[in-house]
């Protein structure tokens, strides 16, 4: 692969694309069914090389999509060169788990006359096989790692899935140029014509997302516009998955010992985690619980805040101002610390002020989401106070717990509760920054996400786009290579998981 | 468990129980909730030891069960008393299921500062945890294996969920008598109190499906009234997953080659099994595709065929007749075989006869579920055709091939394109009588299920029920017991799946 060069001919000041034609839908989903057909066909090695290829060109094409990257996101360099790698890693770890092949969490049962059913078990061995086209639309904070050569476009390639790429609106050139380094690498590694296919504009995803032909949904956005198309795709005649990763608050609990023992160093972390990227990700601490009388308060009272920075969009920015403005307005919240705002009503990071007993009274006016530079910190007076929080909240992607050694005895009801709200949970750790990694879990109950047993970061994310099939009495000749008796797969036989290496 | 007697007090002349009031749902919901805290932190050994109990108890209880069954079911006694055997073996095998623990899919990532992302990664650890309470609508045609007791049951009460049980209407004695021996064993094994509640009415089963504490529904039945239930559970404001097992017409694709060798034996287990429970199953093969001149349409139409049988209530009989009299009553159908319909309009099994290209011409119509005791045969002219159906069809539970060892080298494509429609594919067997194993894949696309990912039938049903959750750098006393370093599950390490025994 040392003889890729860059083919990106797009530049910050091309002109945007035209929508997609929404009567080239229907054509365009048709041809990622057939693709679908030969891509499925394709052994998990081959795919695996094709996803290698697609983070090769990537990783070449980096001088060129970063800059374009910057101009449309407003996004600083570094960010978006470790974005990129963040992104051609997965890729590459998806390939790793095509290699090994255990999330096709392959079972054979041999037949067996008399199994204790009452009915002799036939000859019975499952695997899993693609669902079929996915239409991924792409979030806006995320221009490499969340958008065309995403984690959803990853996991659905390695799933065996075709993919429609709905671009979103805030990076439109940077998305023509990857989406044509994505097919240029396809095609130059052999996998089938318009196995990705990008589609401009929210009328031709939606078009994309209630076609027949279109197996499944996947989206990283807003509650209100991923319910939207939640909507969309179980109101279908033949309704289909949709993996929807929507809004999340991610509440830090600290307890009074963490807050006796480190009280300026949480205030500093956590100005640095509502701050990061502009505030600007589904991951940002968005309340704060700290004990009244606290040494966090002062600290973050008197804490050098950033500046005023860019926001994706002037839309993120009426957005988050607009949140910001109703939390101010309303009884019992005050402001404890703020950075001035910017030009064109950029916002200053914001520290806005209350008590928990004021928010467990207006849970859902106060526990909310605001996509920016904000964080609420709520005082209380007593660990039954955390309880009483953590068992009033809806859905979140994380929840963060900072306490002492000496608070492990008593927390192990709190750390219950949150786990059954969350999809991940944090012991002194803020929750920005998603590692990709085998046991991650980005996902969490509604509203956090609209399907709560699925993640989109980490190795299992390709789970979403798979569907188990029986083969039962089959020819040897008729199964699937995985199926097979020498398949060398992790597999679990008669009900026993054998290692690889270890089935007949 | 040998001191377990019945206690059952109810008989096929008791009164019919009355409707669970509207207004005692939430408080029922409310207890399924605090029920579900109390389940979902009792060890896995311990929740086996109640599945156990509950099966012991249903045992000892069958002389009283299977009469209440015989008479509201219509269905034979051997055939009931197999049922039951089949579901207390089933609630025995999620006991195992829990005891050995793979289905937590334990994943432990170790720190890593080198993790070659572009960020350290952190130490994570995944579980999976109950989603909570769930509304199980139980099937009329498997009294006690799809009903009160049965598979959603079993596999939701052992991933750690309340379940709510909305009774069919077909057969309440039944279910109120059932369901007394579950909540008499439950209570005597120590699981808490309103783990399992019994509703009756439709109702109230919406009612508890649209309850903001109920978490996920189940359901075997209708396509129609999957449909309407899955609608409820998606448009609540915090929708939840609905896992429904509707419609399937489960083709059977018969070579010419194999309808060569065994014309006669092939159309004899054709008459069994689509009249087999009076064809009142799921699985019954609807259509069944022979070559044109073929000795199966011969030994079809000279078969005997078994007389008309009660089927499970008269709402059963109005819907096949109806179905089936539409099926005549179109062009290119004619009655190949029929035995005369007996009182009361009970069907006879009927054969019908058509084409394939009949059927392609009007699949809509002509490939549909009637279920009851009818068969649709199709001839074809050439393997081309079968393709082209497999191509036509909808979401199926299972598609079948009757095949030669000569025919292996060719029906490659077809078993792929069957692959993407159905979820469970049998070489040379019939589709009825589904084996509950670890490998069985109840399920496929819609309108097969609602939920095309997951299966009601066999081990890997307890997913449904389970959401992951990620603990990121928690001292080892706050994680859940799997997680720990000492734990003797197989884990996936770093990357690496290891066997029990093998981890740190």
């Amino acid at each position: 692969m040392s003889t890729l060069s860059s083919t990106v001919q797009i530049t910050a000041t091309s002109p945007a694309p035209a929508e997609t034609a929404l009567d080239a839908v229907p054509e365009l989903v048709a041809a990622a069914v057939a693709a679908g057909q030969r891509w499925a066909a394709t052994s998990r090695a081959d795919r695996a090389g094709v996803l290698d290829a697609v983070a090769d060109a990537l990783d070449a094409a980096g001088d060129d999509l970063v800059p374009l990257a910057m101009a449309e996101s407003h996004l600083p360099e570094g960010r978006l060169r470790g974005e990129l790698q963040r992104t051609t890693f997965q890729l590459r770890l998806f390939g790793e788990v095509l290699r090994e092949g255990a999330y096709l969490d392959v079972r054979v049962d041999h037949a067996d006359p008399a199994w204790p059913m009452g009915a002799p078990r036939p000859d019975l061995r499952r695997t899993q096989v693609p669902l079929g086209p996915v239409v991924v639309f792409a979030a806006v904070n995320f221009p490499f790692a969340f958008s065309v050569a995403g984690g959803d476009t990853a996991s659905a390639l390695a799933a065996g899935c075709p993919v429609l790429l709905k671009a979103h609106p805030g990076h439109l050139r940077l998305s023509v140029a990857t989406a044509d380094v994505v097919r240029g690498a396809l095609t130059a590694a052999g996998a089938p014509d318009d196995l990705f296919t990008l589609l401009v504009g929210d009328e031709a995803g939606r078009a994309a997302l209630t076609d027949p032909g279109v197996q499944a949904g996947a989206f990283t956005g807003s509650t209100v516009g991923g319910r939207t198309l939640f909507d969309l795709a179980t109101s279908r005649p033949v309704p289909i998955p949709f993996f929807g990763e929507l809004g999340s608050v991610n509440p830090v609990f600290v307890t009074r010992a963490a807050a006796e023992a480190r009280g300026p160093e949480i205030a500093s972390q956590a100005v640095a985690s509502f701050t990061l990227g502009v505030g600007q990700f589904c991951t940002k601490p968005g309340v704060l619980l700290v004990p009244e009388g606290s040494s966090v308060l002062e600290a973050l009272r008197t804490a050098e805040l950033p500046g005023a920075a860019p926001m994706l969009s002037d839309r993120m920015v009426s957005g988050h101002n607009r949140v910001r403005h109703e939390l101010e307005e309303l009884p019992h919240v005050s402001v404890l610390a703020r950075s001035a705002d910017g030009e064109d009503a950029t916002p200053g990071p914001t520290v806005l002020l209350t008590d928990v007993a004021s928010l467990l009274a207006d849970v859902e006016e106060l526990f909310r989401e605001c996509f920016g530079p904000t964080l609420l910190v709520a005082t209380y007076a007593g660990e039954a106070d955390l309880l009483a929080l953590a068992q009033a909240i809806d859905g979140q992607l994380t929840a963060s717990v900072f306490g002492e050694e000496s608070d492990v005895p008593a927390l192990g009801e709190l750390v219950t509760v949150l786990g059954t709200k969350a999809g991940r949970l944090l012991w002194n750790g803020w929750p920005t920054g998603v590692s990709v990694t085998y046991a991650q879990q980005h996902g969490g109950p509604y509203p956090a996400t609209t399907a709560p047993s699925t993640t989109s970061v980490g190795t299992a994310a390709i789970d979403r786009f798979l569907r188990p099939v029986a083969f039962q009495g089959f020819p040897q000749a008729l199964l699937p290579a995985e199926l097979r008796d020498a398949a060398a797969l992790p597999t679990r036989v008669d009900g026993t998981l054998q290692r690889p290496g270890a089935t007949a």
